[in-house]
């Protein structure tokens, strides 16, 4: 019976969040700001590789603010602020995702008149944010060799759900005995459409790859 | 409106769970099981060290079982078979955690007259398993250097909600340019009761200390 009851919610929950989704991409579109949304395990790397773009895209003379989603804590915040540009912070309690409504709420603190891009970082997992779309443009998932080999097999839903997936930390692969190869494949299974791009963003590696795949 | 009925049904849900724990755990009870539950992200090296302890019972002559709890796929539960031991494994399908039914329905197909020791390897993550106990004795949070120093600053709840946290991967601090140090006063900070173990599982250290923590 609970069942039950909890499916049809659960369902207007959904369709509710695709709405305001939809209007987040509108308020986006109409100030000329383009969004992406990047999702991945927790210490995939997510935050420092944003940090890249941002840097990458102020050389550039380009704007951006960002949006640190964790359950806990201002860590990403900071990092975001220290490099001198708009962020806000989401604390989400006990959930583990951003939803579209979160997003709306933190769009309103943020100046979209002066910016070009919006990076939105959700919370850290493979799991919860694959049902919650955020009004992003495109989405990336980060993964990293750290992990195992058997990341992506575990996951599928989430690599079918993102346009770029990116294979993080390649340069440990050695030290952690992990074949990227293995979780390319997997990769390109789940989403054969995707760009994938082996990437060691602490030595800088891959970001101009994934910059051209965001359309920077 | 609709939030304060999820909230309410939230609430059955969790209570629902609890009650199907305490009956695990009465079951266990009867055929003298002692069960743990490993939490942790993805990658940490929850199965290796479950492998390891259950390799160190074996050798006592002690018998396992293990219930493999993932999203998709049964990458852990082959590595759990490979022991020649018995096992069930658990798709969630998009659910982030175990609940105790789908454990209460696990062990209807274990052997528990013929085991000692009962490994359950949650989903995934920091997030969601910390609402649903299992009815397991013990609980292991299980974190590694490679995911970042912030960790547990991100996720305080899941760590005041085990009896034991484990830093693994402590081998790779320095490659990493990660202080376990760090990790572990905020693990302190979040379970001053806590048993916290420096581990490098894969080359074997630290796993008699977590044999001794939970008492085996």
């Amino acid at each position: 019976m609970h069942k039950v009851v909890t499916v049809d919610l659960e369902k207007d929950i959904l369709a509710e969040n695709r709405r305001i989704a939809d209007e987040n991409r509108a308020l986006l579109d109409k100030h000329n700001v383009v969004a992406f949304d990047f999702l991945g395990a927790i210490g995939s790397g997510k935050t420092l590789i944003i940090e890249k773009l941002i840097d990458l895209l102020k050389a550039r003379g380009k704007r951006s603010a960002a949006i640190a989603g964790d359950v806990s804590g201002d860590d990403d915040y900071q990092r975001f602020v220290s490099h001198g540009m708009p962020a806000a912070n989401i604390n989400t309690g006990k959930e583990c995702h951003l939803d579209a409504h979160l997003v709306d709420h933190a769009l309103e603190g943020l100046p979209l008149d002066k910016i070009d891009y919006l990076f939105i970082e959700n919370v850290g997992n493979l799991v919860c944010p694959v049902d919650f779309p955020l009004g992003s443009h495109k989405r990336v998932v980060v993964i990293s060799v750290t992990e195992g080999d058997d990341m992506v097999r575990k996951h599928p839903a989430i690599f079918a759900f993102s346009d770029v997936i990116i294979i993080n930390k390649v340069d440990l692969a050695q030290v952690m005995e992990v074949d990227p190869k293995i979780l390319e494949r997997d990769a390109r299974r789940s989403n054969p459409g995707a760009k994938i791009i082996m990437m060691d963003a602490r030595h800088g590696k891959g970001i101009d790859e994934l910059a051209k795949a965001l359309g920077l």
